[in-house]
């Protein structure tokens, strides 16, 4: 069976689509016969993630197997999903699929350690944050967390929602003001743990890409590494 | 059964994901669970398009079915080819589904209608205009087509073949002539007859919006025509 990326997304399409050029443009193609198979599902309508974390409102979970199974019965054979909080049921989706998942937090996470960042602002949906996703994927590393004060947080929320909404300008203007405090308070890298957030900063990260880890391209770094790993590891080369 | 989009995709990788940007960005969704559902397959093993049609190497046409195939079985019930030049095969893959498509071909021709355009310059790959998919689908409207000269077309190829070997600077320097060429002749628009022009001249789309048809853009507004055809004659809306 070749290898094939399939792409949970959807949350939201916008996401998903900046991780499959992400994919596409780190990929060493010379032409479109040398790139990456992949299959996307970009089926919205999966339940708000951030509600239900936070206001126990309806799960995403049950749409989340049901379009992970379309992406088994399409041939997939790794699946990775472009939405941070979506990881709070990462390992409830795992024991659903025999196919391989790659997680987002821990690709990022794996970034912290490999770059020896000592202290990092956090970035997130208020349901990553709340749920400390991150601060629990980052516990077993030496490493200073700081996070947006409450007041931020609903900016950084809002700003996400803005983004989501088409109002590009209004999630610039919501968050700007985040990432300048939590760089007075001293964090040498700012994690975008949130997959929207790389494409509000795109302009900040293509400045000064060093002030942050992309969680978004780390989880493409470690895809893109699966997939010349199966390929070389392949009795019969794709 | 939903409406869902199917992206036959992988023609090349890059022009999938800018089908599926424009589709997003032209929705209008006021949140994710707003936004048109979509199935991508971008496995792209599918032999060379230009390739078969000049030299008679192998065909695409087995592949594009088996792709096309698994869009179906994912659920998609509209299927969108976002490559011109695989649009010589398709009323062979229109044979093999049941499931409705829109042609990036027709969806062109038909904004040049719309526009009351009479003077065209097509750019496009050499296959596409050796195989007159553009001429054959004009032929009934009044309108002009200037092409470029033989060794134009064949910078434009060679543009194209830059662009998907990930050459982006190559691949301008080889088509910005052409383009002047075909404005001196006196067009009125330029035809972007292959999905990796428009990514190529994106500043120029970008600069002078109304020098350019872009066939990608076509075939994306008819795209998101037919969904909101279906969810509104829908019995049970989406």
């Amino acid at each position: 069976m070749n290898p094939v990326i399939g792409i949970l997304g959807g949350m939201g399409p916008g996401a998903t689509v900046d991780a499959m050029q992400k994919l596409i443009r780190q990929t060493p193609a010379r032409k479109d016969q040398e790139h990456i198979p992949m299959i996307a599902v970009s089926i919205p309508d999966i339940p708000d993630r951030t509600q239900c974390i936070l206001n126990h409102s309806p799960s995403p979970l049950k749409k989340m197997i049901e379009y992970m199974r379309i992406l088994e019965n399409a041939g997939a054979t790794c699946i990775i999903i472009p939405c941070n909080t979506a990881h709070y049921w990462f390992e409830d989706l795992k024991r659903h699929t025999q196919v391989d998942m790659i997680s987002i937090i821990d690709a990022a996470c794996q970034q912290v350690a490999e770059q020896r960042v000592h202290h990092v602002g956090i970035l997130a949906t208020t349901a990553t944050v709340r749920g400390n996703i991150y601060q629990h994927a980052l516990s077993g590393q030496q490493v200073r967390s700081t996070l947006p004060d409450d007041a931020q947080q609903q900016a950084v929320m809002n700003s996400i929602y803005a983004y989501k909404a088409g109002d590009f300008s209004q999630s610039r203007a919501l968050l700007l003001p985040v990432v300048d405090s939590l760089r007075q308070q001293g964090v040498e890298k700012i994690i975008l743990g949130c997959t929207e957030l790389p494409l509000i900063l795109e302009a900040e990260v293509s400045a000064t890409p060093d002030a942050y880890l992309d969680a978004t391209d780390a989880l493409i770094k470690q895809t893109i590494a699966w997939y010349y790993r199966q390929v070389t590891h392949s009795p019969v080369a794709a």
